[in-house]
């Protein structure tokens, strides 16, 4: 029961929340960690049980025994050191440890190539046309910006080699929600072969976001990306 | 000559590079590295020397042999991991070492809460009046994310503790630019006796931005922080 003392606030399909969930996962500890869904849109995340343990009212949330961290990437560099005796998601090798330290930090690059110039408008604005010149200019940024990880993929399993690791615990989480919002990067053929193959890994069935087996995301990025 | 295969290119004043900057000169090894300084103004960081090592053109770029790790975060852990005889910057108990990942990933918000909403529009206005209603907001939002801060430091000499950690390294670029802006942070007595101790600091003053010894930065913040 080496999670018993622990417990976990958590929104579905937040990728920090995911990230930490991977982990937890990875770990074999997901099924029995203590742990309570949330709704963002009932503000449920400002609630005083998270509050108590983050006063930023942010998700994720997580607490084992004294230790309380709550940023995402925090929680993941701290399952890996605390259970480095189950399924260790970094080499060994300080080398090769930078190039999993890179991918996990790099991945900012698809929020602001991505995520903030062309998911978010369109979430926000709901339909409404957008400036069109600006637009083009943003799908070919992403586009670049895909270009680079569908190459660190090509004759690899995973981001950092044959080997799962935390570069892609870090990667999942945008790279799903990318294909939920229709993406089908058909130009990106290696991007497409991981996603097949990350979808069948146990960890990120058992995390998958509960509320995308509803049904599908909108479509907002099909003809772009 | 630990740093002799080592190759960095940064800009002064920048944020990921200081933060790489402050664990080179932590190591003892600032002095030795070879490096470049580069002008983003003159938009030296899309040159071939950079692209060769970092194809997103972005600075620090930084190599170590056959090792090659450019986003700052990597950089300052793979320094750690390989120099880790050498003034740690983490402590080895699995408990405090997951509070300085904390404060490491949290800096995120100082971004998102000051930079994004208070320094980069004045920065991009220079001088037209901003949306006064907004900015009141920003202000205060801004200022509740200070005092997280300042409350972190309560009855400790530096974030995580009386230990110098990568904690500190992730936050002081960011605070030294809120003074270098005019931020008087007179609301927040614990972040001034701090950047008062920092500054006094050797690997501060060694990778201080030169620029900044030129003259005074633009007074942006100093009616309301």
């Amino acid at each position: 029961m080496a999670a018993k003392d622990m417990f976990f606030f958590w929104g579905s399909g937040s990728p920090p929340c995911w990230k930490a969930m991977l982990v937890l996962a990875e770990k074999g500890l997901w099924d029995e960690c203590p742990k309570k869904m949330l709704k963002f849109s009932e503000k449920e995340h400002k609630g005083s049980d998270v509050m108590a343990l983050n006063p930023r009212g942010q998700l994720p949330t997580f607490k084992d025994g004294d230790v309380t961290v709550n940023e995402s990437g925090a929680i993941c560099m701290y399952l890996e050191e605390k259970f480095n005796d189950r399924n260790k998601l970094f080499p060994s090798d300080v080398g090769k440890r930078a190039e999993v330290y890179q991918r996990m930090f790099e991945v900012h690059n698809i929020v602001s190539n991505i995520m903030e110039t062309l998911v978010r408008p369109r979430m926000q604005n709901k339909g409404a046309p957008l400036d069109e010149e600006k637009t083009k200019e943003n799908v070919a940024k992403a586009k670049e910006e895909l270009d680079r990880w569908n190459k660190m993929l090509v004759g690899k399993e995973f981001l950092c080699g044959n080997e799962f690791t935390m570069g892609d615990v870090f990667f999942i989480p945008f790279l799903a929600i990318l294909k939920r919002l229709g993406a089908t990067l058909s130009g990106h053929p290696e991007l497409n072969r991981y996603y097949d193959s990350i979808c069948g890994r146990p960890s990120v069935q058992a995390t998958w976001p509960p509320h995308w087996k509803e049904g599908p995301g909108p479509d907002l990025l099909n003809k772009d990306l």
